[in-house]
């Protein structure tokens, strides 16, 4: 049988979580698998979690050297997050030969070169299907089940914190802040929930997943961010009249290798199965020119749900005649031209206005002006006389034309505020 | 670069869609995955077909010995369908060292161990990734993503053109006959349908879903079977009403060891994932004891869809270092003992009767008697004096006792018949 010694950096929620798995599993993965993967080493200064995890303590170790030096073990599985240290420690690891698994999408979406060329000088391998949507095997899928195709849209719900947020707003009216405050109680938003609500955490995971289903680097840097803090719950109420969902959409696009790729608030069909994904949950739509639609549905994020792709990634590195895996095997970065700036989509406009009468015929003559249509108008109640809500849908229009025509809306007398703008994705 | 040889043994629907995606992209594979894969040779009757398609007609033949004698392929993929003639060439293939990929369910599910010893022979791998659910990946997702998990349950929707039927039925009121009637005129049913209508076809996937899952044999004689043409437009109806959506699904649960597997119309919560697969689509439920619940959906069916299936196992295999795979490593097949005969689960129950005043008393009575729980009642005005419809919902209740109740309730004076039975999927 073959024998697998494994090395976990961390025991925080995952890391436990992966110990847990790996260890009361041993003898159902050497029954169903054929493989005997032990836990060799575990750095974590904290003695005592080890300990209440019941880590034997002759294993843990607070210095790298503990791992790289040891032949028995082959895999390293890292759980620190953030940059330092792991990008310092899966170095070493991957240059002593050890083939590295992570959930890290922070250190890979930003060092992905760097850990590929360490990699490539050992053989080692890199192994990341924990770091987007947690449980849920969408690299595998990418990589192993859509090889065929060309994959020509992503579109995904991919940060757990913010589609919890969304839901509680959009299920139960909440305003924005009150969602974020119940969510920070329920342990699904952080104390400093920054990365998740401005849409950080997710752009780093698009990045991940463009870049391997196009085969082309989409680095972080063109990726478009915008996050959910503005987010008004009058928009998501009138969104829902309108028959749309709003949801934090990641969403990237490969045209005839034009590469578009968002983070934002947009509106969904309420029909669209995206749109049904509630809660903590996540979801990512993709689109193969043979395949079609395919979607993943799962949980995002948690110890258990995101140690079972660990582990997975462990018994899959374990399982090859060989680790190496560069997944990105030519370092092709997308260069300006490679992308698209001038998106096309529908809109959602809500503007404040003094008297309601008197400016719809003049906004509508700046829409026509530029060409756009308009699929939708919708005239909220004013509550108060000078302070009338307008929202406009637009026909699909590129997003210069819809930004120049809102320069020119803000400038009409009547018009107090571009409350809100959203593109609308179907 | 790796040179890859394929066969490809009939050029039907699905094996002219492999032959489009294997030659469109030839060279794309060869810059994505470093494989230079080759169609070397065709085993088709109709050379005219062959021929429209674009195939050399140097490499069209009629004999498998054609195939099997060529040192060039490594890879023989099947379109035949059903069990002759594509169980003796794929035996022979296998024993000419050959690597198999078929999306033949009915020749996976009856004849694996035949198949697995002809493979375990010379070395050769068995791939069967478009057998379930067309494009998507779901053998990708049980043996690389979910690896980690103890799979405890499978919920699918794996018959488009039953699920294309039901959702007719339940969306826009039509009856069954009226229904499979469109689905022929479009494709999406057989002239003869009894594979798909009678749950043959799923019983054939979940057999092989199931037992990759839960690692022991699940023959297809041990899926209780339930097809949809029986099923009345007003059940659909009167589920809809209490908040239920009708599907074909196939389950499969394994508690402790115990299995159990069943194909048939039930009724979902419409508010269940499941619920909102509409028309031909497919999707699969999963539940791992980490991961939590995934939910995978995508085309069953198509020639592109399915193709992609193929062809992603024939890259998948080609880029292996040995191509050996007997996913079914042992030969543990389950005996009667693993399985589960007595099913709980709520019911769905439609009575007709003469008196609805006077018999839901002694219906109720002896539910009672049975310890079986109601949770809804409804009571549909009668059509005529004589012909009232009262439909029950229980609670959880195993199998055997609810049989023995609708043998009592048969018996009382003024119930006429129970018009259906539903299990209740949740």
């Amino acid at each position: 049988m073959k024998k697998i010694g494994v090395a976990l950096l961390g025991l925080g929620t995952v890391g436990g979580g992966t110990y847990e798995i790996l260890t009361k599993n041993r003898e159902y993965f050497r029954k169903t698998l054929g493989l005997d993967v032990e836990v060799k080493a575990v750095l974590e200064k904290n003695l005592e979690r080890a300990k209440s995890l019941g880590v034997d303590e002759k294993i843990v170790f607070t210095d790298i050297s503990a791992v790289t030096a040891n032949p028995e073990i082959e895999i390293v599985a890292e759980f620190f997050g953030g940059i330092e240290p792991a990008r310092t420690f899966l170095i070493e690891a991957l240059k002593a030969g050890k083939s590295i698994v992570t959930a890290n999408k922070e250190l890979f979406s930003k060092h992905w070169f760097e850990l590929e060329a360490a990699a490539k000088e050992t053989g080692a391998g890199l192994y990341f299907e924990a770091s987007c949507v947690g449980g849920v095997p969408i690299i595998r899928t990418i990589e192993e089940g859509m090889q065929a195709n060309h994959i020509e849209e992503i579109k995904g719900i991919i940060n757990g914190t913010t589609n919890y947020i969304l839901t509680a707003m959009s299920d139960e009216g909440s305003e924005y802040g009150e969602a974020l405050k119940r969510a920070q109680e329920l342990g699904y938003a952080e104390f400093d929930p920054t990365a998740d609500v401005e849409g950080f955490d997710a752009t780093y995971k698009i990045s991940i997943l463009s870049t391997l289903a196009y085969h082309k680097r989409v680095p972080i840097e063109k990726v478009s961010r915008e996050g959910i803090s503005k987010v008004d719950a009058a928009d998501i109420k009138i969104g829902k009249e309108l028959g749309y969902t709003m949801k934090l959409l990641a969403v990237s696009k490969n045209r005839n290798g034009k590469i578009e790729a968002r983070v934002a608030p947009v509106f969904v069909p309420s029909t669209h199965p995206l749109a049904s994904v509630k809660g903590s949950f996540n979801a990512v739509y993709l689109h193969g020119d043979s395949v079609d639609d395919i979607m993943l549905y799962g949980r995002g994020a948690g110890a258990l749900p995101t140690g079972s792709a660990i582990v997975s990634d462990i018994l899959y590195c374990a399982k090859q005649a060989s680790h190496k895996r560069y997944p990105f095997a030519e370092n092709v970065e997308c260069v300006d031209k490679d992308f698209v700036s001038d998106y096309v989509a529908k809109f959602y406009i809500r503007l404040s206005a003094e008297d309601v009468e008197g400016v719809l015929a003049k906004i509508t003559s700046v829409l026509k002006n530029k060409n756009i249509n308009i699929e939708a108008v919708l005239q909220k109640k004013p509550v108060s006389k000078d302070n009338a809500q307008i929202v406009f849908v637009t026909d699909n229009v590129k997003e210069t034309s819809i930004k120049k025509a809102i320069e020119e809306i803000k400038n009409l007398g009547a018009v107090k505020q571009v409350e809100a703008l959203y593109r609308i994705e179907e």
